[in-house]
């Protein structure tokens, strides 16, 4: 089976594993794990902030900074198609008392008039807007990348109001690698950002948050009562790290599998890629297509190939570490039989 | 100073004081006020719902029904101009813990399908959808009346995926009342309603939340929790049976003038009404007029008229029990004068 | 029937309600209620504090003032029979996400070294201590007064720490009349403080959140959320302030009937008031009376007295300004023939 | 250094990290990895559930199993020692939004009359009884294990208010191995369970939670909104089996190291252990030494032994895997030597 239904769903490779086996460990909740504090400070120097903190997932990242950034009664501005809005089991209001202020945007961006507008004055009517949420790169415009002038420019406008702007860069890397720029300088027009171990680079559980010294203090204790403290968490820090420090480079391996998969998906079947591709994800859709979403994905399982339905009229093809240029051809063979 | 800022201005008449001193009273707390048990009852007969409950605002009738129906992290389906998203502090997160699934709408009418499809079927990254909230009349539509037929629909579909319809009718009476339709006939189509005495009605103070019995049970101890647990509450809702009792007809005076002052405001002025009048709100642009709406509220403030800045480039005139036919006369003198 | 289940059963007298009936009103959602104005500057100065706010109950204010000095995930200090733990419904969990950190007592005052001793250090492990939660007088201790040193020890205490410190004063007037110590004196040690206008003053709805004004102004929004924001609040108020100006001394008369009743009580029955009685709430405890509290309840009130059963094993009688001095005589030749 | 400071800390074996390398995994989100489906699959026989949950931690188990059986507004009854209470951050009233209604207790057990008494009846003012906890083995009581029969009687009173019983197991494998009592028989009085890998057992990383299938299923959505939805677990996993199938039987060796090194306290030092050691953890008092607790922890460090200041006047000794028979002795000499 060629799996391309995300790219969570990569194995750790051998040199990862052993890695894994051979990490030095301790308790990480008496902060006396090498291998978490050797990531963690890896971490905070990549994005350029003062702190870092390994988390089990993006999920639990993203929660954590909401906890700290904000109070219960605050607004959120986010674009409507957000992972954290969407994907998290509206947490953010569970856990956060947190109000989503969701607004349309295009390729994850939002129209900075509109993000002004949506910037509540006071009144007693009203919940105080608490933060800015940005998404690089963003799922489900197909893995869209946020221009850097973009995040310059939303930095701004928050800061003129003192509101702070966090990033979910589950595929932050991939921004990066896809745009060359470095991930210090994305990072710079957030107050916190939030990257996975775990997506494209490979490793098999984790994600950072990073910020300031005074805001990871108390996403620490956040983590905690998430039930994220870990005692010996080397055992994932080591792969995570290894992850990091190796699979950065070749996230551009799968840039150019998806471009040439969508490519041929275009040129080869009746399902239509509308969007540009630029990093690793492809959405495409069935309204022109003969077939509904759900039986593209039937069939092309039958053949050997595993995506996912995305929205009621799409699917979405995630290229990834295991996905080898060869399975690539093949998914087009494949696509070329279906017609 | 004429005031049409909102229907919640109107000062209690004097036989509405005198039914309010003379009002028979008791503890509410352990139910033994005569006039708020005559009230309760009276509302459950109109709404043909078996139970109702006395609570002091439209937002607190709103949350204790949220914190009834629904569990923390599901999602509550609204349009996106909802009084409960946009001006409840988002009280639905900080306290109910509950995601607002914000949508498209016509005059606060989301479209049944975007509806249908917005429900989230079952899987570990969603959010379980817990309740469709309808809005009627619906106040940033310009006091806009959802058609019978309408919420038919809604509670069909609704049924079918065994969600509860709650209605925010803080003007459930002007919908009635324009419509010639029956309250009865509008809350069949509700699991709860809530309704506001201190609006067109004209009490001074409080809302009715209407239910089956199971469910008045439970928002009586949250509307505990939430502090309307009062005393002597006879006090208040002696006025307010008698609102309900005298005023339901006179709203279409309101109406009447409404519409009047609509027309005045589009013949003689460059500000734009844009959508029908069909209750006592007023939504008038001020894209095309050489004042903003802040120029404009302070014009007519001067002139004695008093009228609120709605969004950022309208107003909102609002008729009331306390603005008289002359009063009409005269603000459409005034606007004259502002040409 | 003599009603001694709680003070707040009394009925408003006629010239209460004369001026609530004549009471001038407005919005007070706009601000422009000159009653409520009224009230509200008038208890800021009676408690000393900038300012003060209208709420709807005991309950409403409790919980604004956690919601304002407090984010969720803090623990609050207070004795393990404080109203606020016992009687609300655990509202300071479920809408302001706080930990009760419940200690044994005396008569409403906690030990300070136990009290010292419960503030949390940090360590990720631990809540954060955000609040001092006092009751004064304290209901469950049989209407106890806590002593000015105390208070003036846990404010010292307090401030050592940077924890700010409340008091529940639902019978606040009751405490200052029974000690001589006035309101002012007692709420200097406080950084917001309760009252009730609907208990021993009589009002028949309402009670007052005093503080700094930056404090009262993030209660406003949070009565707002509660459903606390009302219309024409005047009618309310009125009563409010002629409580408040007229009813506070003769709360001594109601705690002479409560010493009478007492004594009584002790004399006359098998029932046991173990507590010295220095307000106007009596304990009776049934550990060694041949009757249950459940048969003494029954039997009392066939007799036509009304007293609530309080702990499984006792009973509570609560003096009020609708119990006269002849009504305590009769009560008590009703005990005398229970024998 | 010899680490007595918790058995959190005890570092994977040569045996276990070759399991971690050679694991099969899968992602588990979408519930495809095979070892964490095995250890799910075992975890529930060896409990005798429905199902079971691999989760991150002990408070990750804890809060998911709380944010499963209950909704905020309701109170669980618990000793006033649990960790549920003194550890978690308040995470039970910040995100599942319960009070804690914590109870005295002798080793854990809280009298059946208070508990009972505990239970609130139904009214307005009060919480509702949502779930009763229990710890087993008894952290703060020095690892005191619960009886069977106090187990069960638990059980029968909560079954006859139709109440939930959660066992927070953190240590449940050393109260089976002290009493020769088997899991099963200790959770057949719980509705859910959750025990650690990570402590005696000594896995690096994990927690069960344990129930029915309808309870696992919705705990498994409230485990994704804490941020515990992992990817390749199996890495967790496998040492996670390997320790569950491996390291129970070897606990007698711990609880066999405790009594001796209690003995030896009490015999050789001013420190008394003045509970009766049966299963790992020791507490020894400073009350009658001439020494702090803190001036204890920085003299035994010195001398190579870690152990933690656990109460104001105690530090706390707790045997694990990673210490030896020889190891004890060595510490036993050295506390000669403190005396």
């Amino acid at each position: 089976m060629i799996d391309l239904r995300s790219d969570t769903v990569t194995k750790p490779s051998q040199l990862m594993r052993d890695m894994m086996a051979k990490a030095e460990v301790g308790d990480d909740v008496y902060r006396e794990d090498p291998t978490v504090n050797e990531l963690e400070k890896y971490a905070a120097d990549l994005t350029g902030k003062e702190s870092a903190l390994f988390v089990t997932s993006g999920t639990q990242g993203n929660q954590a900074a909401l906890l700290t950034h904000t109070r219960p009664g605050q607004e959120v501005i986010m674009d409507e198609d957000a992972h954290v809005f969407v994907y998290e089991g509206a947490a953010i209001s569970a856990f956060a008392g947190l109000q989503s202020r969701i607004l349309p945007h295009e390729l994850g961006r939002i129209s900075l008039d509109v993000m002004e507008e949506a910037i509540r004055p006071d009144d007693v009517h009203y919940p105080e807007t608490g933060l800015i949420w940005l998404e690089n790169t963003h799922n489900r415009s197909g893995g869209a990348v946020l221009p850097l002038t973009y995040l310059k420019s939303v930095k701004e406008m928050a800061d003129k109001y003192k509101i702070p702007v966090h990033m979910d860069g589950a595929r932050l890397f991939n921004a990066s690698e896809a745009s060359g720029v470095s991930v210090k300088e994305i990072s710079q027009y957030t107050d916190s950002i939030q990257f996975c171990l775990s997506k494209g680079l490979g490793a098999p559980v984790g994600s950072i948050l990073a910020g300031s010294q005074a805001f990871i203090d108390i996403a620490r204790k956040k983590r905690k009562m998430l039930g994220g403290g870990l005692r010996q968490a080397g055992v994932l820090a080591a792969p995570g790290l290894f992850a990091l420090r190796s699979n950065k480079q070749r996230l551009s391996e799968d840039h150019k599998h998806a471009k040439r998969l969508a490519d041929a998906i275009n040129r080869h079947t009746d399902l239509s890629v509308n969007h540009k591709v630029e990093t690793n994800i492809i959405i495409a859709e069935t309204h022109l297509s003969s077939r509904s979403a759900s039986e593209w994905v039937h069939l092309l399982s039958e053949k050997g190939v595993a995506v996912i339905q995305y929205k009621p009229q799409a699917l979405r093809f995630t290229t990834n570490l295991d996905v080898s240029s060869d399975d690539i051809e093949k998914v087009i063979d494949i696509l070329k039989e279906c017609q």
